[in-house]
């Protein structure tokens, strides 16, 4: 047995090994063992958070732009849980993450102590892979094994759950990383029937997700478009995306069932890219819930996990789009944005300033359906978007981005109601002096769910209904939430002040809030 | 058919007719029909939280307080997921709760839109009682059944999953309130057992718990312990203690394993009352899991299912308990606590001002932990405490007891570090104007994490272990916090200016903090 290290110690020195020197953490008891070993090893760094919710949903941020996972530390049943909204959202993007969770000592669980619950069972509602790491000599093995599979294509949930003993027992032994599979090349025949549906002469869609809305893909994706008609879109919600001018523009399936019915009206072949079939967000009595025709055929060219990349560089081959120009999208001039504040005004505010670089979390819901179209020509940035429809993710997910791109700017776009589920995310970005400007698109009320509560078929809503969509009694304000986490922030109630507050956010280093009062 | 009303109303109806009127709501667009019909039913008060763990929490206040369940009405797998942990502290209170949660349509979950989870496998984490509800003809029925489950001694968890069409399509039949099988009352030969033991002349204990630590049944445990000279002791962690002037006093099981080692030393005998043999919160390394001696008998007098009171008064009068008078507690001459904040001094300070019949919320963590002994002489008072040890209810459970007794004032004490989980509950408790007055214990770091670090074994933590426990960077401010969601707050920073303001917030109705710094 190795009497030199606990089973903590080799858990951090296994995921160095793996190359996951980045984790979010809001310990207990159970983590201290993990926590004290963090002194020996400076390359591992422990970003601390108020709420799990932050860890999980900074973790995902930060995969999505460093392609690479970072670790969570968790405290028992009930710490996960509070992580697992952001799990699901994680999840829907296809994140690589390694969960670790604390427990009680394998000795101790059967003593049903208030804090115990059925770990495992609780992880398994929205991870991949769920092991439970028993002595300190397995801690190595099990922690190289969650790394390998969070790695695998398209990228997995992995949580394991490390009770007190197997951390502070002797006997640890750090693993090396294992080999992870590469993603599969999709097969000729998948390149052939594509081909031959935009071949058709029927109307075509090319619809793109995952590392499908990357620059290098959506420039063959966009020349496969140019060559041969078809129609190119990504899917509505989408983990990141590489956009801006000199890049190819793709806009979204909408989010509202009509406008999305229209858009794909028409269709006679859907090329899944890395994306599903477009179905509805929600059900509503009598809409559908596939969004394409009936009579559209669906083609599979690449499912997530494939090489989406070659898949695409191939296709454009095979149709001949190395014969035309890939059709970016040019530097827009700005739009100087005035008066009373408006949707389309604040997109002209955001395009105008976006730092080249920028990163850009938006959970802006309802307030920012719009703001696509006006920044596509502005200068080349990342868009993050939330992936599962759990909200509470735009805060910790622009904290994770700049964890993982100190050097880009980020921009948080954040609907009022989202921001409160995940508000604690401002201290860690005071904590770490983040780089993200959050704008707070403060429409007093979860207005999302106005429109939902007539889509639903509840016309003539009466006062106590609409009263459990208002946060106008009182109304937030973000000013003082933020100054309470150690953020500074203003106030916008106009486009101008909004110009002045944004241009200087983005320009200056450190986090910053913007109270936009619609 | 019945072609007038849609599960939603059904939904309602049962509830109401079930005695359940207070809902605790986070709803989506899968739960606009149960929001849409709360206008037709002006009985059920249906109060709007910004985080699910604040109306899971509140839920369980209220339950506590009120004696029987209120509803939640939560948005799919990962909204519910949201409330889990305050779940998982309700279960271990033995608290009442139906949570109502919205999911897609049933034809829908197929098409796994990017919200779809197994909301029945989150739900069975922490529920005593699942089902989906997949008719609006079954939706009163299943509510029904919820309830009963849910009014089951000791108190259930019973979560009802109501997909979108259940809620929206006609057919909906509200149903009757189901019987409740009543507590059982103990078996003669359990009075028996324990009366032996107490008789044996041997050290013996009388732990109580559950419906054991009400005023009626205390007042019965009392006689007991003066008549046969057994000890008295609540379990480390009580749903509701009924205490102060006039009551009979109990102290509970300490907290720290070597304290409560030290304190059950030399017993030969643990009598529970509704109460579990006494183990550690954790597990750590060379220390005992169970805190009684190896060789001490444990006898069950009665289960947290069982008629406590009955059983006590039973034994009372089995051992002559009424031929002695009840041991009640004086009130104590109110010590006027001055100068520099000490835990002494803020207990004195509480104990001095706390209203006749006030609720205390008890999160104070590691500096509440010597509050109790100096509070004994308080004002009667009811003194409610994190039970499972999921911190983050505190501030819930304080807005959802104030929700069910708004004639009673209620204190909540409330650790910095825990108060984060949750903190949203003050945007609740200023749109309800509830009666709380919020004592933040702010001494910026996680402080019972630096004992744990000591107590696994971990000595000598260096600054980047112990920066990881420390909530200093940067201070959080409470009265920005508070401002930000609509209280009034203010700090003290001596006790001075403590009394002055606890002293003012009790004595007026609405929501106020103080934040307290240490």
């Amino acid at each position: 047995m190795n009497e030199t290290m606990n089973g903590a110690e080799a858990l951090v020195r296994t995921l160095l090994a793996g190359g996951i020197d980045t984790c979010f953490a809001n310990p207990g008891t159970s983590e201290m063992h993990f926590v004290a070993a963090l002194d020996r090893y400076p390359a591992m760094r422990c970003v601390l958070a108020l709420f799990e919710g932050v860890a999980t949903g900074a973790a995902d941020g930060y995969a999505r732009m460093a392609e690479k996972p970072a670790a969570t530390l968790l405290h028992l049943g009930a710490g996960l849980a509070n992580g697992l909204a952001n799990l699901h959202n994680a999840r829907r993007a296809n994140t690589p993450m390694v969960n670790v969770i604390g427990d009680h000592a394998t000795y101790h669980r059967a003593l049903d102590a208030p804090l115990t619950s059925d770990v495992e069972a609780v992880a398994r509602t929205w991870s991949h892979w769920v092991r439970s790491t028993e002595t300190p000599a397995a801690v190595g093995p099990d922690t190289a094994e969650a790394i390998r599979v969070a790695m695998t294509a398209p990228g997995k949930l992995a949580s394991l759950i490390l009770p007190g003993d197997a951390a502070w027992d002797m006997g640890g032994v750090p693993a090396e990383a294992l080999a992870v599979a590469p993603r599969r090349k999709v097969d000729d025949g998948a390149i052939e029937l594509a081909a031959r549906a935009l071949g058709s002469g029927e109307p075509a869609l090319l619809l793109v997700a995952g590392k499908g809305t990357r620059a290098d893909a959506l420039a063959d994706a966009g020349r496969i478009s140019a060559k041969t008609g078809a129609r190119l879109l990504a899917q509505t919600s989408n983990a990141r995306m590489e956009r801006g001018a000199g890049r190819v523009n793709v806009d979204r399936v909408p989010y509202p069932v009509d406008m999305a019915v229209t858009t794909l009206s028409g269709l006679r072949h859907v090329i899944l890219v890395g994306a599903k079939a477009p179905v509805g967000f929600f059900a509503y009595p009598g809409k559908p819930g596939k969004l394409y025709p009936p009579d559209c055929a669906i083609h599979v060219l690449a499912e997530p996990a494939d090489d989406i990349a070659d898949a695409l560089a191939r296709l454009s081959e095979r149709v001949g789009g190395h014969t035309v120009a890939v059709p970016i999208t040019q530097r827009a001039a700005p739009v100087r944005a005035t008066g009373a504040i408006t949707l389309e005004g604040i997109a002209h505010v955001v395009a105008a300033h976006l730092p080249e670089n920028a990163i850009v979390a938006d959970e802006s819901i309802t307030a920012g359906r719009n703001f696509f179209p006006f920044t596509k020509g502005a200068a080349p940035h990342d868009w993050l978007q939330i992936t599962g429809g759990a909200i509470g993710i735009g805060l910790p997910l622009a904290l994770g981005a700049a964890i993982a791109c100190p050097d880009r700017p980020v921009v948080c776009l954040e609907a009022d109601g989202s921001a409160m589920y995940t508000i604690q995310a401002l201290w860690s970005q005071a904590r770490e002096q983040a780089n993200v400007t959050t704008v707070i698109l403060n429409n007093g009320s979860y207005a999302t769910l106005r429109g939902e509560l007539a889509n639903v078929g509840a016309h003539n809503p009466g006062p106590t209904a609409l009263g459990m969509i208002d946060l106008g009694r009182p109304a937030l304000d973000f000013v003082a939430l933020a100054k309470g986490m150690g953020v500074p922030a203003t106030v916008a109630e106009d486009l101008d002040s909004f110009d002045r507050a944004f241009k200087a956010a983005v320009s200056e280093p450190g986090p910053k809030v913007i109270d936009l009062r619609l």
